[in-house]
């Protein structure tokens, strides 16, 4: 039996620790006992904090959609030509996604078993949606190439996004930082890699 | 109990049966039971056709990896300029990627708990190596924008491809033909999506 630490956590602390084990576990391989043991902590100390283990993925979730629909709200997504907008909701989201990693994971691997997931997958339907209305108005303003149809090109460019969570590491040495993987994306889906036409 | 339907499968049709389960229930989340059921024949009649659950994997995983490593030996990613191979090789991938959907998924979510997985996941290693040299050598031929580092543009280029996996669904009405997807994401991918500069 390991000694239980002192419960010193914070809401947002104790938060960290779950997310990390939800990611690493899956959400649904995760019981309290787990938490327990990753925190240190006993159980009943955890739910002096949180009603469930739901409202814990709830908390992780709306951290991460707050970082995502707060950019959408920035000055830089609302005003100019829906091509600038897109490509500024783009370098934002990889952003955010980048500084608030763990919590993106876990949005980007939810998958409907309760209903707080199916909330989150609804809540991620609505911020794709809002970016695919941004891609089709600028392709509305014929800055979009006419040949990749809006709902695919939307998909790619989520899946370029997204994808980062896969590989990105940061404390790996070497790494790039966040501002060269948001000039890699933009530049890659907006201008292409290729020089030559 | 079920009824236990006559055994008239063939390795492939069996195969067929196990990589569904495999995606959907997660490799480590399937036992020799629910392959049974799935099949609708015993356990014994299974192990008529193969030794063990990891025999499954290693042959799914193996159809996922012929199909790959063959587009590189095809002469379009042999002869010509390596952009032009490149764009070869991307278009092709996602080809296969559409055509042997339900290896090629499990070939991408193999997390490395097996003798079996950690083999396909070297190979798959070696693969994105091989793609990531012909992009460098496309790079060095001055063809790739040179303020996207060479490691990330992989990347991305993967990241992009792979996601496919996620949300094509060949038996929705509407959905994009293999070709379509191939041609968006070359088009994405090598000439961006902005039509103006």
């Amino acid at each position: 039996m390991t000694m239980a630490r002192r419960d010193t956590y914070t809401p947002e602390s104790l938060l960290a620790v779950a997310v990390e084990v939800f990611n690493r576990r899956g959400y649904d391989g995760t019981s309290m006992e787990h938490l327990s043991k990753a925190a240190g902590i006993s159980k009943s100390s955890i739910y002096h904090h949180v009603k469930s283990k739901e409202e814990l993925l709830r908390l992780a979730i709306s951290r991460a959609l707050d970082g995502l629909f707060g950019v959408l709200e920035e000055p830089g997504a609302r005003q100019g030509r829906a091509i600038e907008r897109l490509e500024y909701v783009t370098r934002r989201e990889v952003e955010v996604l980048l500084s608030e990693l763990p919590y993106v994971t876990l949005l980007l691997r939810v998958r409907g078993n309760t209903g707080t997931e199916r909330w989150a997958m609804e809540r991620r339907r609505e911020f794709d949606h809002r970016v695919a209305e941004l891609l089709k108005e600028a392709a509305a303003e014929g800055d979009i190439r006419p040949d990749v149809e809006s709902r695919l090109a939307t998909r790619l460019l989520f899946g370029m996004i997204n994808s980062i969570v896969e590989w990105y590491r940061p404390e790996r040495g070497g790494s790039a930082s966040s501002e060269e993987v948001a000039d890699a994306v933009v530049r890659t889906a907006f201008a292409g890699l290729r020089t030559t036409p």
